[in-house]
């Protein structure tokens, strides 16, 4: 359960509040360079440091990656990549009341149903912080597949009904200071992913690009090519149109269809407002989820293609 | 990559235009009685005879399953059930043209680029025909389902942009008779379900419905909770809220909460049209897709269920 | 549990007195010539047809395969190979006492105890007609091996405590006069098997050959280079040595070294004495065992050459 | 490749002269207690300290195991249970020649060919050191084993071709003195298994012990019941013999039958001969494969056990 892909498997593990977060990323091959800076600044994107719509936890994090095993001078050894961010900067006090309250959307309740036991501590493995494990491990991945041409790119593109990007800062701050949270959705782009990718009938690209988005905390919804928009008829779609068709977000049958592949994620405004429960929130997860976003599409992609 | 599911495992087979399609289903416990009559009467359905929105193949198909393993005197044996539905009524006559053309919105340019070879005659592995199988297996997953007291049940909720269901059958005339074909949107609800089921982080009940609706030929959106509805804020969902959370769609933290769960699928106007393509075709598949989308309910669910 | 491989799947269906044993293979690329004469002779030697050591219905059985799925004039199309083989020749009646009775050795005990119920007639899912299966499907990756150079062969080395082949016949005969059995012991032999094909850790060429040779029927040893022999020191062995190393049966570190891959199972003498118990039974299972032995190494051998 | 067991999933990772060696263990339930002195002196025993037959390095090795997740006060969380082994005490510069000499009998050829680099430190990930996470992993395992009432117990029976332990000591002696290395034979007893563990066909419970044995650097042969052992005839096993089996090793049709399951495991003698190679070697792997034996085991009956 907690492990991701058949091919170069990713599994991740550690408590918000335990001594690390970490993963094993296997199946990596012999001699991949791995840009340490560039996974820095993509862990410093995902704490949301500086950003409008974030928890101020975020902005004192300093994420730093141990590196436990399969690399060696920055270079992968073809072995298992292991590694661990420690946990710092965690107020386990301000949860207290978590110990006792069960916030709506949040996995407490089913937790503490399920197991009968939960570490109530920031959430314990159910918080956000677990995607910083992913946030490594996917740009690993991003990384190779960048070697091949392949170039993954994720922005919001709606906070709330607003669909003007010059608008969302501002709209993030109103939000914040009353203590209130709003959704949004994300829109991720990969380019240059050549035709073949997925597989027909269970392992089509859409299912699991489907099934990594909505693992992410807080997504309520996935789409691509025409998705939930009624308004054309088939003739509209495909009167004029050839395959490669234009219409279908790069995949057809399962299948990349060597045009860019778009995909558009919902975010939910999260549950625990900062009006009402102590501690450090966030009022848009959307914001931090766009790296995230992106390190999963990477995990899939890496894991698809042959 | 025709396998499904690593607990109760379903392997799919069969060309559209071959001698069968046909499936295994490994992992069913001893001792299940089948309802044969209740899977003829899904089988009936997905092939959509007397249905408006389909294609005319489809009231003359007559769907019949051999049994060839893992059932004795309508119960199960504890060991791989197999079965297969000869194909019969099928005109490839009728799909010559394909040989030459993609169309859009198919398989046909990504399966020919990708396998250097295509079984061209209607759709081949490609074509809906497949989702029989599903039926058949799914029926018998939610039989043991319905023992434990949880029922499933999929209807149409929008057509284009249409969502009074009174209307559906004229407006769905009217796209015949254009040769057009029209979108649709699909609502599942889950009754009965107990608290706890799914896993955390990469397991998430919602990944494993995203995944499965998403396989469905067609499928271009899941959506569950408030999914792509932005216009809620934080306060308007959780002010007065308690857990379990109503308005989570009946999964919090990837685990279900013991409330209904209720998802909604996206499907694309068909892109064979009839007024450009000779052969059979649906004008609106989300029709037929209703009881493809229990069947893959039913089959997420059972995996899930430990 | 009845699926094998990871990259070619076989599943495996059927019971030895239903309707049908067959399987299904998932994975096989497209293109692939299939050698239906050479299938139907590797079936014949599986069914000991003129052999001595087998069952009388052995010399009886004529297994027809029907090709179900992912196979046109003889070339694969990339869809899942499907098959069945019909079961004819079956005398249920001489099994009757099997209903009652558990025999030692055998599946019965267990199975009765696990599963609350079995299908006593022959053994039903247990019994050593399953593995017609297996040599059809282990003998398309066969074929698809021979293409790259990769040859199996496999033979009888011992019977009971007699290790001249020439004398194995007479023994034969003798063990079958007196209603007895012997056990055997079959050499498999790897030739053209290129460096490299294993993983490290849990994916060792051995531990998959392993895993594949102790699931045939009877099966209760497998070894490989110097395997129970305890006789050589470190320096008997090694001192004059050189890597690839000749006294390692092919394998270092879980890995081909390029030298022919060579490993022995012992296969115990049947349970099921003619003297006992009615119905049709082996004297000797390891002759029926060596087309199995084969056709599990190259389903390994498919599953692990990438 | 670094994964074992699909129920309780073990990942293994480090190489031998990195940072660390450590695993994963995901799967495990909530409220599992662990003895963690009883998994110390689990590695002190894989450390060979104070035994007559290992290396000095053994002697030397503090095995201090460092929780990272998973592990609250001593009881599991249900989340993954993560661990490292720092790497102390180890002398890369005695092993400077390996960087160019292929040892016979290991991973250093077969590495290079399949990667084109490999860690010549000490082996690197083929290192038996990697086997100390197993011990780690297992004995979680087989604590919740052992409240089960399930025992294993594993012991040398045999060094070179002497089958006394009063004359183990000596002969171990003599054989380090000498800088050459022997062979040796462990046999494992599982007491208290109940009947009903494995499962037919491919997932046969003397399958996944096969394949767990073989894993273990160093093993070359496995067999339990009759094993190679051709002297019985059916007549001498069988004729009043009772299911359950008493000659089948605990084990009938791939499912543990109630009796105690019985099976042995051949080790060579180690290619790295003190005489020879610079470096701290054992002169009889056996004698430190004890508890990696019972460890493997444990690991393969927990996911087994449903």
């Amino acid at each position: 359960m907690n492990s991701f892909g058949d091919n170069w498997t990713f599994t991740s593990f550690g408590e918000s509040h335990g001594v690390a977060v970490g993963g094993v990323l296997d199946g990596v091959p012999a001699g991949i360079s791995i840009d340490i800076d560039l996974i820095r600044h993509e862990l410093t994107r995902r704490s949301g440091s500086g950003q409008t719509g974030v928890s101020p936890r975020a902005t004192h994090e300093k994420d730093e990656v141990e590196w436990l095993s399969g690399v060696l001078d920055g270079v992968t050894l073809g072995t298992p990549v292991a590694f661990i961010i420690r946990n710092t900067n965690a107020h386990p006090e301000d949860y207290e009341w978590m110990k006792t309250h069960f916030r709506p959307g949040h996995a407490d309740y089913t937790y503490q149903n399920k197991y009968g036991i939960r570490d109530w501590r920031g959430g314990g493995r159910a918080s956000a912080r677990e995607t910083a494990s992913r946030v490594v491990a996917g740009n690993i991945a991003r990384q190779a597949l960048v070697e091949q041409g392949i170039t993954i790119h994720a922005e919001l593109v709606q906070v709330g009904t607003e669909k003007d990007p010059t608008r969302f800062d501002q709209l993030l701050q109103s939000v914040r200071q009353q203590g209130d949270s709003i959704g949004g959705i994300v829109r991720c782009t990969v380019d240059g992913l050549p035709v073949g990718v997925g597989e027909p009938i269970f392992d089509k690209l859409q299912s699991h690009l489907a099934a990594a988005m909505m693992s992410i905390n807080g997504c309520k919804g996935f789409e691509y090519g025409t998705g939930f928009d009624m308004t054309p008829s088939g003739s509209d779609l495909y009167l004029s149109e050839q395959a490669p068709c234009t219409t279908s977000g790069g995949i057809e049958g399962g299948i990349s269809n060597g045009l860019p592949v778009i995909f558009r994620c919902a975010f939910k405004p999260a549950a625990t407002l900062t009006r009402l429960y102590k501690g450090r929130h966030d009022s848009c997860i959307a914001v931090r989820a766009v790296p995230v976003v992106e390190a999963m599409t990477a995990l899939v992609l890496i894991n698809l293609i042959r």
